[in-house]
């Protein structure tokens, strides 16, 4: 079957479901096409801290009815090293806040409000295939119900992520590629029991990074540091409990252990296509760029790109293609400053278990201990820490 | 011949003078032995820039006199990427200068005002060695002009440089030694010309990083990001210009060229031992720590050493012993923060041509541009760099 609308939006993770919205808000023609079911996109647990201007976006447009309700405020951070925690107040500092908010809520909540407006929104949409996107007018090719089907459209936007097909249908030499893999992974568990912190803890221990997050008042997310390719089969949950003791333990605080309902091993990555246009086609999210999780940044990246591309895609409907030739600058110039910020955080909080040379590795952990102490204790380094993690503004001149 | 005094130090560097004006002003005993020629001393080519606490100190202490004469007061830095010059005001971010003045000349008047005082140093003190530190009366042993001479001594101040003796008369197991070192180094020149600049530019450019110093209002102080094995043979003053102005170069401003009187090749290098106390022998300045030059670091941390050890030496005169129980872990609490500062410097402005994969070489540079657009465009960024560069308050409480 042939159909046409005005943008094909490939994936149906947060890039994609909030461009529909921004686009269905304005009146813009659009189809969602997702390769997995409704029931494994409504399961995937990723990031979960808003920033700021994040949150500012699902308000104005009328899509934190439930963040409001089930969202966390949070005024700060804990930076911790050496069996010392320090709070680091974004409030105090610029006047800023984050808000825990699982992305697993907010696609529910904007997949629940697609399924209000009557969304088209296709799940199980096999072989996706942009076609034709250096011309005038791409379409997309897909299987559905093993049928294969036909969707013209204006733009292509690639919001399928780092494992999508969007990307790797743009010829050899049209992209350049920017990547960073860390000697180390994240092994992540949600517990079902109270988050023995008020804000997130993110600690530098000999043994390795150890963070404290949550999900909710009822719920919490806490990461070890461990070896990219190490089997999450060693990690037995008294193991974890164990690991998670030592490394955010500090005197006169206690971690209070729980049930462990889901545990899994990710890999790190630093990565950026530039650019991240093709054509009529656009990359989105983790598309175009991955960080690692340490600043909180991948998510909201993700929203930063469709704020600034669905602001194009309007301006293009009232004759004005500018925004559009200038996306993927745009998008890339706020996104390189996301990616040094992560790194930057990636590097002080982890140790480098991968430096060969005893002095050498020495040097590397005393000295992120130093960075640690200095910022810590410096007016300037704090409000420089918070400005990033709060969130540095959306692009919008 | 067998002789006492207070305090032995070896070296008449800049931190062995200054700590020797610092004694001879409380009527602390002490003798200043050097292995060099007094022409040597006065010959070496080092550091550049002055912290205001470092300006402050000599003020205080009536050393200035030639300081206020002929040091540039300088306003701040210019930081360079991508062909753009930032210039970075550490009036208006700290209220605080810096001060360009020679270590050369420093050493100049530190050792005239000895010559002045008529204060012991002697040069060409060689085979110097501290012997029984571990007790309660050191001596030190050292052969001048044939003779064996005899220092004893209630303390040695091994303000000796990295390749001193002092450091490496400890057992092993006494001392534990935290070192990077960097693929790259410095080629340095001095030109008679006057500085085509009024602050120092710090420039990353793809070829690698380029520095505009400078020396005096008539010489010029330049510098190039070589590999750290290169020939300074290879290095024709033709090439190194070229070098200097492809790196240095932005529309509108031009680098004027000048006759080249010295030049040489540095490796860099970060360097700590932990303690800097073996009994009743403490390490000063580089005997302790080096870091790369980008921070201007290195005189400034010897002069904040020296000013903590002669406090703690006059505390002890006086009853007190807790200021040199103290002096290890407070001069390597504020030295860690340094070294991360030098460290930072040095890892956002060179080239890290040492990365294998291209695409993890593209990441590297590609995020330390991120890294400058971000510092750069950040009020509390560009304040944390300025209180830093400008100088953390010497050790106190």
């Amino acid at each position: 079957m042939r159909q046409s609308t005005s943008v094909a939006i490939i994936g149906a993770g947060p890039a994609g479901l909030m461009l529909g919205h921004l686009l269905a808000q304005a009146d813009v023609p659009f189809v969602i096409l997702e390769a997995q079911t409704r029931e494994h996109v409504l399961g995937r647990i990723r990031a979960g801290v808003l920033e700021q201007g994040s949150v500012d976006l699902l308000a104005e447009h009328g899509l934190d009815a439930d963040l409001r309700e089930r969202g966390l405020t949070h005024h700060g951070i804990y930076l911790q090293y050496e069996g010392q925690r320090h709070h680091v107040d974004f409030v105090d500092l610029v006047g800023r806040t984050v808000t825990v908010y699982g992305q697993q809520a907010l696609v529910k909540h904007l997949l629940a409000e697609h399924d209000r407006l009557g969304s088209h929104v296709v799940f199980e949409a096999e072989d996706v295939e942009p076609v034709g996107v250096a011309g005038s007018r791409p379409t997309v090719i897909y299987t559905k119900d093993g049928a294969t089907e036909e969707l013209e459209c204006d733009f292509v936007v690639g919001a399928d992520g780092y494992h999508g097909v969007c990307r790797r249908t743009i010829p050899d030499g049209g992209i350049e590629v920017f990547e960073r893999t860390y000697p180390f992974g994240w092994l992540g568990i949600l517990a079902d029991v109270p988050p023995s912190t008020d804000d997130l803890i993110y600690a530098l221990h000999r043994d390795g990074f150890g963070m404290h997050s949550m999900r909710s008042l009822e719920v919490s997310r806490l990461y070890v540091q461990v070896d990219p390719d190490e089997s999450i089969d060693d990690w037995s949950d008294a193991r974890i409990w164990d690991a998670l003791q030592t490394r955010l333990g500090v005197d006169g605080w206690e971690l209070t252990e729980g049930p462990i309902t889901e545990k899994s091993i990710t890999p790190m990555r630093s990565f950026v296509v530039s650019t991240m246009q093709h054509g009529r086609m656009f990359l989105a999210g983790d598309a175009g760029h991955i960080v690692p999780p340490t600043g909180a940044k991948g998510l909201n990246s993700a929203i930063a790109d469709v704020a600034l591309l669905a602001r194009a895609i309007l301006d293009h409907r009232a004759g004005d293609d500018s925004g559009l030739a200038r996306y993927s600058d745009r998008a890339l110039a706020r996104q390189w400053k996301v990616q040094q910020f992560s790194q930057w955080m990636t590097d002080m909080l982890h140790v480098h278990h991968e430096v060969p040379d005893a002095s050498a590795r020495a040097f590397r952990y005393r000295s992120q201990v130093g960075q640690l102490e200095y910022v810590t204790g410096s007016h300037a380094a704090m409000q420089s820490l918070a400005e990033q993690y709060a969130g540095l503004p959306f692009t919008t001149e």
